[in-house]
Order: C-alpha cells, then structure tokens, then sequence
C-alpha cells in the first residue's frame, strides 16, 4: 500500500453529519494512528521543504492538528488563526461568508511580521471560505504567502478559487 | 538562559483577559517562536519518554497545538477530546462546572481502546475543571491514564485536586 493510500484509508466516510446529505471526511482516525498521522506530516513537510517557509499559519482548530505537528517537524513556528474572542492580546479580525450569514476570525497583529514566508495550514479544504479569510489577514500584515497545505481537498466545491495565485497543495483530493 | 528560563520569557502576561483582573498567561507567542516551542516539545517528551505512552489525548483547542506535536514528537496518535457538536461519529461525553454553569467535552467512542496508555495534554493547568473531565472520558473508555502534562500551572488554583491519583508534570509553574 502506497503512503497515499494508507493515508486515504485512515479517513473516515460519516453519512449526513453536520446534516442530512453531507457526507463528512472525519481526520479523526487518521490523527489517532501514528502511523498514518506522522505520514501526513512527513509528506507535507516533504511537499513544502523548498518553499523557504518562515511560519505556519494554522486555522483553528483541525488546523492546528496537521499545522503545529509540521511546524515541529519544519523547525519553525506557528501563528494562530483563531475564533473572535480567543485571542489576548491586539488582534486584527476578517470576516468572511458561510452558507447562511458570516463568520470571522482573528489574528495577533505581532503573529507575523512583514515580509515573513507564511505557509497556511487545515486539514480541509472545500469552499475555501475560512483559508481565504486566512490570506486576507496574513496579507493585511504584510506577510508573504507561499502556499495552502490541506490534507484534504473537496475538488468539486472549487474552493481554490478564492485562493488565486497562491500555490495549494492537497494530499488527497475527492 | 536555561532552556525554562527561554520558555518563561516566551509567555506573555495579558492583563485583564478574559475578564477585569484576571493575568492571562498568553502561549501564542511561544508557539510562534521556533525555539520556543521545538524546546518545549522536546522537554515534554523528554519528562514522558519512560511512560510508555501509546496514545496523546488532546483537549480542544490549545491542547492541540502542543498535543500533536508531542504525538508526532513520540511517535504515537492523538485522541481528539472536543467541544460538544463536533464529532461527526458516535460519541461519549461528559459534563463539568464551570465558574458559572456547565460545560462538556466529547470523544469518539473508538479514540482509545481498553487498556490503552494514555498521556493527557493541554496548554494549561488551572482549576483542572477540564482536565479533569478528560481524565473521566478515557477512563469511561477503559483507557490506562499514565498522567497529565502541561506547559503551564498555575498552581494557587490547585488544579492538581482535581486530577488525584494522575502524575501531573508542568513546565512552567506561577
């Protein structure tokens, strides 16, 4: 079994979960196993280890699973994507769509600096609401992106179109 | 500097957060400090390495962020202890006070097998409230609990009662 493909048997299918008619992609089982959980880090690690990344930005909460395991594995540190109201000290905050209504999230304005090398980091990507929100923020600090990590891309929900002209890279794709 | 003494200055004290008198112990920018949290990591490795941990149980969300690294740090899995909702599978909770009300975590039931050694991670230790019903979970599933690790405790709130028979490590203590 290729690495991939052990990957992709760690990822649970949950019919009808948040609600009726969506089948959900549970990371659950794949962190659980050593395994395929140290698999992931290792290939994202490997994918992004020419990029010059400086920090990773990890989205809150699946995002910090997958996003502060590689930053260990990269040797470099994360700033936080969080919920509003999380977050201590100064903040900078975007709000962005969801299916009905909005949602926000917020940033420390000291989490990166000018300039800095920024890999954003989830564990899914599907329509791109939440990591394009992400960009805004980093980018309003003036950081420099250089990619997207998921380990999981929903391809048919086209969620890379609101992250033009950032490279994205997915480990498994549906 | 020590490697302690590194880590203490990476912690930021914010006062009045979340609430007027309160001097909140701000881990952001130790995770966002390379040094920092790879020494952090290591050290808490280090303190574990004889334990014979099979399975990290992480506590939404901070947990995560030091959690998953330490898995990936050990070479093991991490059980996702979450916010109610957010499971999409079949679940165990439990409820515990807060200062005001209730709160609840949940589990998959399949997070941690019978037997299973279990090492309990989160970013801090306060009144133990949360760990505490952590603790309660994974027994519920029959997992072995070989202790509780913590970057920070604030020991003048004997978070420690709360977790009675568990060895607790902490880093950093106030």
């Amino acid at each position: 079994m290729s690495d991939l493909d052990y990957i992709r048997a760690c990822i649970r299918d949950v019919p009808d979960f948040p609600k009726p008619g969506i089948l959900f992609k549970d990371i659950a089982p794949l962190v659980e196993d050593a395994k395929g959980f140290m698999t992931t880090i290792d290939m994202m690690a490997a994918r992004w280890a020419d990029s010059g990344v400086e920090r990773i930005a990890g989205l809150e909460s699946r995002g910090f699973i997958f996003g502060c395991a590689l930053a260990y594995k990269m040797g470099v540190g994360t700033a936080l994507l969080r919920k509003p109201g999380k977050l201590p000290s100064d903040t900078v905050s975007v709000e962005y769509s969801l299916e009905y209504g909005t949602d926000s999230i917020e940033m420390h304005t000291d989490a990166v600096t000018s300039g800095m090398k920024v890999l954003l980091v989830d564990d899914l990507l599907a329509t791109g609401g939440t990591a394009g929100a992400g960009l805004k923020l980093l980018r309003a600090q003036g950081a420099h992106i250089v990619g997207c990590a998921f380990v999981i891309e929903l391809s048919f929900l086209h969620g890379r179109n609101a992250l033009e002209g950032v490279p994205v890279d997915s480990l498994i794709t549906y």
